[in-house]
């Protein structure tokens, strides 16, 4: 799979290497970062008193916080092969000795929004390329790809569209179907690991990771924190051969907003991304501007609106009947609309929280404006 | 109902009104804080070009952005009346002039987390007190009364005690069912809250508050975030003469290791609480403690463990599996034990985001240690 190297809208070259130099500094600071979260509860394990720091001893307790110190390992060890080339990936320049992986962290303090993204990251792997994820496609995927299918019997050299490609599976299904795919991301760690599984992995479960060991909450045994799981499920280079994948890099709005676009997609299929919008107005004018005439949408997800209460950031929130108003303004037709669809994401099975969408699903049609 | 005047373990009586105060600024800034968050939002809009202002004007975005700062000012003459008489209610001083209401805010700017709990406080209404909220007190409150009626057939002089007590609905119910009851709470958002239902309120209905215009994502309609809940749904005064119920301020930790409580209880019920403790352990000891020989444990809840990313807090975070070790080791034998109870908690049931928790539903009998 090609990925594209675009650059983000907003930012310069040097910005954009403090940017790429922050999420690499992160992910090497993972196991670090991880182990010092783990010492936190390890040390207020010490403070109880004597009968209580007894009691918990023969309940196993710290035998089991070890055994999380373990599987941060693991973890650690797959996220160390996932940025080995992490330098020459996707910058337009020689590998940058600044930015080789030096197999340890360097003394910057990781974000605390980095390591809640590093947490995802683990938890997208599970969802998008394991057997356990196969509950959370079939919610969220197969409506779109069903929809896609009734839509475009042909599929041969239908141009599809996938922005907000995650780890690619969507994408990577679309294209499974015989349709051609181009995903687009703008995330660099799930760039980092889309590139990993789509281009690394060659056999099916070459990998296993710990997703849910960073959850100290709602655990009914230690042993649900540590389940494994195993990726990729199925092997990522088995495309038609006839059929074009790929996946671009970079801001949805920088990277179609270049006049080669300008009505080039027979679809755009959108999953869990348009809240991810600052102004969700501009994700729908420019999905209109890309879609040739008579193009379809497709939708499936919730309206979290991620920037609504981030300090300095852009956001508007308006609820769906608002949305849907604009989007017909916008010059789409409603062909099909379905509320209420139930879907989770990234939910750990084995946790006393569930956390569940009832999603929108909607498919239209581009009209003139 | 009297309301106990204990005081917190770890406070001075300094430290005890420099709290009191902070949370009746808190509650007093309520009006200003909301205003400010949606001036954001309007601010955000104001900002739009001029094209998508114009379309989202028609379909009116901002006048259900004008709406919701009504909804405010109605929340605000609630909470208003709610703390009328606070100088006077908790602490065994003469009203001070310091801690009268003065109709407005202070300077002093409010702690996101205060914030976060006076909208707990709001929805925390719509549990407890509201025709809404039947769902959820039917799924967390009815398990533990039946199973109370079932142990107790005799009711009268049975003790009772509710730790973490909330807004009082749950020793409510108990008592109306004829046990005598006493709760105890902590916070005091929610004493001033359940304060204000089990003392002021008369009839049944006699306030309007919206709970979620506080969520600006996932709504699917901005009328979904202007319903109105009107509480009490019952006459809070209508319990049985010959019933005990009261309810105690303070930390359950402080006010029942008083030696007065040792073995009082006949029964310890808990709720969506035992995962509020620093240490659960010392929960644990502590309802032993208390129970009178041969006394009863009923809970409900999951192990959400409150404290467990707080800074500076201590937390420890066993899985259920240590806690039920735990819990037979410090003297007490299982009668009976559920998992995957399914229970809501302070759920807007129009939200595109649904949490549900599968709590854990036991019932020990305290045997010799």
């Amino acid at each position: 799979m090609d990925v594209d190297q675009r650059t983000c809208r907003t930012n310069t070259e040097e910005e954009e290497k403090a940017h790429f130099k922050r999420i690499l500094n992160a992910l090497q600071a993972y196991k670090n970062d991880s182990m010092t979260r783990l010492s936190r509860t390890r040390h207020h394990f010490s403070q109880l008193p004597a009968h209580q720091h007894a009691l918990l001893t023969q309940l196993a307790y710290p035998s089991q916080l070890d055994r999380l110190a373990e599987l941060i390992d693991q973890n650690h060890q797959v996220i160390t092969e996932m940025i080995a080339d992490a330098a020459s990936m996707f910058l337009n320049v020689d590998p940058d000795p600044e930015l080789v992986p030096r197999g340890k962290s360097s003394q910057v303090s990781t974000r605390p929004e980095d390591i809640e993204k590093i947490h995802s990251t683990l938890k997208q792997f599970a969802r998008d390329w394991s057997q356990e994820g196969a509950k959370e496609r079939q919610q969220a995927y197969m409506p779109i790809i069903e929809e896609l299918q009734e839509a475009f019997p042909e599929k041969r050299g239908v141009k599809i569209l996938v922005p907000g490609a995650g780890l690619g599976r969507l994408a990577f299904d679309i294209a499974q179907a015989g349709f051609d795919c181009q995903g687009n991301e703008f995330s660099l760690f799930m760039l980092f690991a889309s590139n990993f599984v789509l281009n690394k992995c060659r056999t099916v479960e070459c990998y296993t990771i710990y997703p849910w060991i960073h959850n100290f909450t709602n655990n009914m045994s230690m042993q649900d924190m540590g389940q494994a799981v195993s990726f990729p499920d199925v092997n990522p280079n088995e495309i038609p051969d006839e059929v074009n994948f790929s996946m671009t890099a970079g801001d949805f709005l920088d990277v179609y907003s270049d006049p080669e676009y300008r009505e080039s997609q027979d679809c755009v299929a959108t999953c869990f991304f348009l809240d991810c919008a600052n102004n969700i107005l501009d994700f729908i004018e420019l999905i209109h501007k890309i879609l040739k005439p008579g193009g379809r949408w497709i939708n499936l997800g919730p309206l979290l609106y991620h920037f609504s209460d981030i300090p300095g950031e852009f956001s508007i929130e308006p609820s769906y009947d608002i949305v849907k108003g604009a989007i017909q303004s916008s010059g789409f037709e409603f062909l099909k609309e379905k509320t209420g669809v139930k879907a989770n994401y990234t939910q750990n099975v084995q946790s006393m929280l569930q956390y569940e969408y009832r999603c929108v699903f909607f498919h239209c049609q581009k009209t003139a404006k």
